[in-house]
């Protein structure tokens, strides 16, 4: 794998069951080396500068069923079976706004939870 | 959208009809533009530092369905309908490898084209 200047390699999560792409984060070595040991996914937040692991705080953990790399060894996408959203704003997918023809956007999917309901009951 | 310090956008290419993730290449503004005024994907190639249209070597071209994108709005989530291999080395798609058990890789999908055979004859 090849991972950047940072030490950060892009990786982008589908949904195993349906196909939907879920979320992209990065990953650096370690939280690469964790996804692998624990069968969770693990990323390294840019802008929190942390490690974390994907539902520590939701509970919307991904099982990993499946880790490929591309031609290039630069990117990943990894195969998961998803608890509850992915989307910390309460959607299956992070992706649920698509460009419309008028150059403004929509909503593409339904919401399944109140971002309130799955990070203020703590 | 955000693009980062280097002007760039990753984008996430989706085949519309089966759902199996292509490639992920980056845009800058211009590529983005080009892909929304022509339909046909356009990137920025960071290592040749170059814009270039996907397909425009391979006839490989990439027919847009749908621009998504996350809710950081920093990633773009693109639907396509693919012709030919999306990878340069002849798969379908450049993910055609994945971590094994053993901390090796295997590969998970027939070659469509030998490599030769898309770039050899022009």
């Amino acid at each position: 794998m090849k991972f950047n200047a940072d030490g950060l390699i892009p990786a982008i999560v589908q949904d195993q069951a349906n196909g939907r792409v879920l979320m992209m984060a990065w990953m650096n070595r370690a939280s690469l080396e964790s996804t692998i040991a624990t069968g969770k996914t693990h990323f390294w937040s840019r802008s929190r500068q942390k490690f974390w692991m994907k539902g520590e705080s939701s509970g919307h953990t991904q099982k990993v069923k499946d880790i490929a790399f591309d031609c290039d060894g630069d990117t990943l996408l990894i195969q998961v079976e998803q608890t509850g959203a992915a989307c910390h704003e309460g959607y299956r997918s992070c992706f649920f706004r698509s460009v419309s023809a008028d150059g403004g956007d929509s909503i593409t999917e339904p919401r399944l939870k109140d971002p309130g309901e799955i990070y203020g009951k703590k």
